[in-house]
């Protein structure tokens, strides 16, 4: 069965050179941004459109990778009776498919992709799948088969929390990062000095328990520091609050230990 | 002349061995816990003491590795009048010791420290020094040199914001970490399979710039699905705070990009 790949963005993009690098043949790359569609589709050495009456077939696997807020309006499109939808998206729910097509699943792979950086490796990677028959099962059991990913079965809410808990982990943590940088930049100091810091602290992370490595003036509960901080901290009024409320959950997660 | 280190916590054990590994004889090692001060002492091979009239020199150097609250209280027990003051901490400020001494520093690295990790690499460490003359000028000098660490200049106001950018780098990315495996084990989510997204993120951030690679609902500034995840996140309300906070934080810092 031929599959149709829907969006050229980042999911897109490593999902689609590596289902191709394992053999599979992606039959067209669907983009409404046309150029991105062919950029992709040369990498691929397949087919592309921005129209979708050019890839009505009888049947075959959509793999939807645009934005949650899309998702709809794509299944719409799409000649679903004889179709398989599949969404490879976190947070929206296998029902907004169930209203076009019987057959329908999810994809959600956990990692975080940019165009731009190295190809993501799928080898072990978590993939949690979401299905409406047994049918669909299969097919995603052998798209991650033949990418080596981690296939995990999980419900619509479970992926939610599991995308809340992604964010904190990879939004989040690069976010206090650019505060970093942000605070540093603005008072003259190289932030290439902190790289140290963050290899160490990111290496520690990755092996021990993330919780019983705190160190800091907030879960020795240094009122005396945190003061003066916030006091520095005057001219950034958000990172004050930021800090300030990290910093008191930092406390109230550790005096509970 | 003798260098007495006074502490026995995460930064006196890293920077104690370090100095003794590269051929500084330490002359005492006090605490206020002797039972730590004889650990460390042991594995620097010198003598301990919970005593201060016990280490009474005509003139030694006292390298203050205590939390920034007792500082001031250490500072007051020494021989100061002969004696040169060096304390480690980042957001003390020099006046602290410049009460008691003539002969006064600040020697602060740019890295965390815990007592069970492996031992902190020095060589190319940034080290913020301050001093009260040329002369405990030459001694931080000379400590920078014997451990290779990479010796920047720094006031106390300055340090102080540097100490600021650590701990948004260092204590609040774990924070996130940590808030990202309490949710998953609160929902039965293993957080093993989160390792490969979290060294994917932290390969990105050591090796591009933060702000460049920032993904997520928060960036895309995607209301309905961010309005999802504060609903799911209802019953930890810390937790929602801070996803709100920091959402909305990264929509502002992209959007002035």
């Amino acid at each position: 069965m031929s599959v149709n790949l829907i969006g050229s963005g980042n999911l897109a993009t490593h999902i689609g050179i590596t289902l191709n690098n394992n053999g599979l043949k992606i039959n067209y790359v669907w983009s409404r941004n046309l150029e991105n569609a062919k950029i992709l589709a040369e990498k691929i050495k397949t087919t592309y459109t921005d129209n979708f009456t050019e890839i009505y077939n009888n049947k075959a696997i959509y793999l939807i990778c645009v934005p949650d807020s899309e998702i709809k309006s794509i299944a719409k499109k799409i000649n679903s009776e004889n179709s398989i939808l599949i969404h490879t998206s976190a947070s929206t729910n296998i029902s907004v498919l169930e209203k076009f097509s019987t057959n329908c699943g999810v994809f959600y792979p956990l990692q975080t992709f940019s165009k731009n950086s190295k190809l993501v490796n799928f080898k072990n990677l978590p993939v949690f799948i979401e299905y409406s028959n047994n049918n669909v099962k299969n097919i995603l059991k052998y798209l991650c088969d033949i990418i080596n990913a981690k296939l995990i079965i999980a419900n619509s809410e479970k992926r939610l929390l599991i995308h809340i808990a992604a964010i904190f982990a990879n939004n989040f943590t690069n976010h206090m990062i650019s505060i970093s940088n942000e605070i540093a930049g603005s008072n003259k100091i190289d932030f290439e000095l902190f790289k140290p810091l963050i290899i160490e602290t990111l290496d520690k992370i990755t092996k021990i328990n993330s919780i019983d490595i705190q160190t800091g003036p907030s879960v020795r509960n240094d009122k005396n520091t945190i003061k003066k901080h916030l006091k520095a901290l005057k001219k950034y009024k958000d990172f004050a609050k930021i800090y300030s409320f990290v910093s008191k959950n930092i406390q109230k997660m550790h005096s509970k230990l």
